[in-house]
């Protein structure tokens, strides 16, 4: 396997267990795609950014505690690297309960994220995440005709 | 000025120039901040990821073409950088006008952004943009407790 090749597989996979961490409800496993630096920044959706790891992890925390049942439908992704810092941008069709006693579907959502990881001696951490809501319907037709 | 202090002050200025080329109306202005390369990704806000050079202009060709009017007020910006890789987090409010006829204020709007640039032998060069909305309101003192 080329070295390109591998890099691609292994960006791929840290961003494939990022989403899997967040399906888990597992803060330490979404904790641990983290980079390990003060320099981290967080954008979730209709948020303004978070900064910093505490603070990252923090509101992933209060995100997770608050999701009774979370899943994604990946729809789309495409990996960009360059040296150490891979860019990931990955659409999901998104499945989501916040109310543990709703027996319903839940809400959907689709969801477009940038996640920018930087590689380190034990595999690609995230060093941004930033991500929002795609709104749909016909008046968005000339946005599909550049995809 | 040291090494470090140098390229802050050039990230922060190229950032600045994203913005006044969006004000100016002027898409060769805003096609010079965009790194000449096929990997280049950007997310409007509410829309899925145009990628590649070619669609990425063309997207801003669209909107730019589809404003008459547009102001940012930058209310927020932290700069990483890593090697040769940038991170711009910055949150600006917008007061933009679709219509020239329309002589009031416009819609105005809180807009986050993440711009990732590299460096390149001019300068520095987006490689990667992604806005979206940030969502107001009381029901976000948790966010706001994270800044």
């Amino acid at each position: 396997m080329s070295e390109i090749s591998a890099d691609l597989d292994a960006v791929t996979a840290a961003n494939t267990e990022l989403y899997a961490a967040i399906e888990s409800g597992d803060v330490e496993r979404v904790a641990a795609m983290w980079d390990d630096a003060d320099d981290v920044v967080c954008v979730h959706p209709g948020w303004p950014p978070v900064r910093g790891r505490s603070h990252v992890l923090r509101s992933w925390a209060v995100i997770m505690a608050n999701t009774a049942y979370i899943q994604f439908f990946p729809t789309g992704a495409d990996v960009g690297i360059d040296g150490d810092v891979a860019i990931v941008t990955c659409e999901h069709g998104l499945l989501a309960r916040t109310d543990e006693k709703d027996t319903g579907f839940g809400e959907t959502a689709r969801v477009v994220a940038s996640n920018v990881f930087r590689r380190r001696g034990d595999g690609w951490r995230l060093w941004s995440h930033h991500a929002s809501p795609v709104l749909g319907g016909d008046d968005q037709e000339g946005t599909e005709a550049e995809r």
